[in-house]
């Protein structure tokens, strides 16, 4: 029998993203490689970790060297960076893919042209222009970063007219650098996502889509497969799908919808593993992590379907107390390994059961006990709907 | 907010046991350290790694100060080692508990007085024992070492009174050294192991049976629940809790049993997470893994029940072609990162289903794609039975 070599996945970033991949990795046989600026980083506990920041090109050739692939635990990877790795090693998705997710205007425009339509919306690079979008959007609006944006950051919300000069005082420095865009906010009627996924081979899947709730801009709870949704999961389907071959993808994505009159829009684009999907490590056969490790290694794609209901709630700032989750059945734990912050991801808890009636008994028990009535109610409300 | 410190898991042993205890620590916040004479030791790839052996006491006190509990992927740690460890750290489960399970005429001894019958047996020290034991206990009747045997390794089956020269040619050097037992070879209709846990606090759990099939000694298939248990499944679970409590027994342990005329007979104690406990990682609410984690860091047991029904095969030697594995809804693929060696475990795969006929099928359809017919074969007609 000759040696045999493992493949070896590096990752760009070494958050719970990257901690979640890498663990998934192993029982596929993959070695994992991280790189993250900081020698924190909480993949780190689980993968061997390089610490380097993105212009560190002599630490970049070495890490090149080690790998068989390399993927993303953070889409704002600068576009250089993944360029010039990509000159070295396969990089999957690939720099041009990730280009689109990271600009505001090119991802819409692309929805658009995939015949997904969007919120108005208009480019500001002036203050003279945010008048003009103003005028042309109307209110309610968000005022966005182009660039570098996340978790709602980078981000101010108008009402009125007369809070463009607050917009620009927050924003306005970030127009020459990152551009900014206007965007009309949309009183939508839900929240959706879709993870899907395709190969390097082509091959395509998608989850059942998933209902969000997001509180300031930051996921608070999902609920997977989301109720009512037969008519949009074909659709979604067939979206996702022409996106991902306009864009020669390979690897796991996001695509946040709002629903608004029954109709799907298109938010944005996450060109990585989601948040909004981490309900599929035990709520559906095959999980984001999995499938997206897959496909980067050029592995046949496991199944997407979903095992029962699965509500996700994620842990904000600081952890709660284990112990009601840890003794709920079907209940599963997720601590990052990270320090406490304000406004932090730090862990999430998936929640899983057969059918609406015993998933609401659970969420119930589970609220009461961590005192998160507030956070669960949503969807509660749509379970007992 | 203060700092957080996560718990630490020292883990004696870097095999595949220890590697997929480590895989279950991190979504609990718990750190890893593994402690194997081997720099290749295949936890190694998802934990830090000691490398050093059981005398290595300077190596060992600098592992010891920063763990907060230790446990074992291999129960054959030398006694000596683990109460030189368990006077500095948490050792679960405890020295005295191992060193039980390490002896097979201690652990049969203890089978007896919880009320748990076993083969005839007698200990044999010299060639002159040997005959005394085979007039007693007859034959068929297998020769094993007192301690220090696993996947069938130190033994040697007698089938005449005549085999007694082999026999002794072949294990009689280690009479001295670490004991002989001459045990009846049981005509067994089934054999089927028991995994259970035991919390710090005394909280006992236990999975549902598991049927398995042995080729040379070594675990070959498992089926669980295993079919028509209603009975035995009581009694099991009223056993291993007397035998857990007996032994202040703490985290997850294997009782493997034969099934003789509809009752149970003990075969052997294994003090760890075990071979024929693997398909709990997606066929059970809570993994055999994840609950010895949660036992020896003292916190709360999960949820022990079986989704469906569930088969694992075990790859002996080298792995095949994971294709089949991979395209298989709900099969799912464990490599264990280790080079292919004649007899070694090198990997898994669990394969789930609702119910019997849907598992039939995927087994079947698998057994084809991969030639191992012959492997499947005695759970293929089980399920069809």
């Amino acid at each position: 029998m000759s040696e045999r070599r493992q493949p070896v996945l590096g990752i760009l970033g070494g958050g719970q993203l990257a901690r979640m991949l890498a663990l998934a990795a192993a029982p596929l046989g993959g070695k994992t490689l991280v790189v993250d600026s900081s020698a924190d980083a909480c993949a780190g506990q689980v993968a061997p970790l390089v610490v380097a920041d993105w212009t560190d090109y002599a630490a970049l050739e070495a890490f090149a060297a080690q790998v068989d692939v390399v993927t993303f635990d953070f889409e704002n990877v600068p576009a250089e960076t993944a360029h010039w790795l990509a000159e070295r090693v396969a990089v999957y998705p690939a720099p041009q893919a990730l280009a689109v997710a990271q600009d505001r205007l090119a991802e819409k425009t692309l929805f658009r042209e995939c015949g997904l339509p969007t919120p108005a919306f208009m480019t500001v690079d002036t203050r003279e222009q945010l008048d003009q979008a103003l005028a042309t959007v109307g209110v309610p609006a968000i005022l966005k970063t182009r660039r570098l944006g996340y978790d709602g950051k980078g981000q101010f919300r108008l009402t009125r007219q007369a809070d463009a000069d607050a917009a620009w005082a927050a924003l306005g420095a970030q127009a020459s650098k990152h551009g900014l865009i206007l965007e009309a906010f949309v009183p939508f009627e839900r929240e959706l996502s879709v993870i899907a996924v395709r190969g390097r081979d082509g091959e395509f899947r998608i989850w059942p889509l998933t209902r969000n709730w997001h509180v300031d801009g930051v996921l608070s709870m999902s609920l997977a497969p989301a109720p009512d949704i037969e008519q949009l999961q074909r659709r979604a389907s067939e979206l996702a799908r022409t996106l991902a071959e306009r864009l020669d993808y390979v690897g796991v994505f996001a695509l946040e919808l709002f629903v608004k009159d029954g109709e799907l829009l298109g938010n944005e684009m996450a060109p990585r593993v989601h948040n909004s999907g981490h309900w599929t490590i035990e709520g559906a056969y095959t999980s984001q992590f999995e499938n997206h490790v897959r496909a980067v290694l050029g592995l046949p794609l496991g199944d997407t379907g979903a095992r029962g209901l699965s509500a996700m709630l994620n842990w904000i700032g600081e952890l709660p107390e284990p112990t009601a989750v840890l003794k709920t059945s079907d209940a599963h734990w997720h601590d990052y390994g990270k320090q406490a912050r304000p406004g932090r991801k730090v862990g999430h808890a998936t929640v899983c059961a057969a059918d609406a009636v015993a998933l609401a008994e659970r969420l119930d028990a589970l609220a009461a006990a961590l005192t998160r009535q507030a956070q669960v109610q949503p969807t509660l409300d749509v379970l007992h709907s």
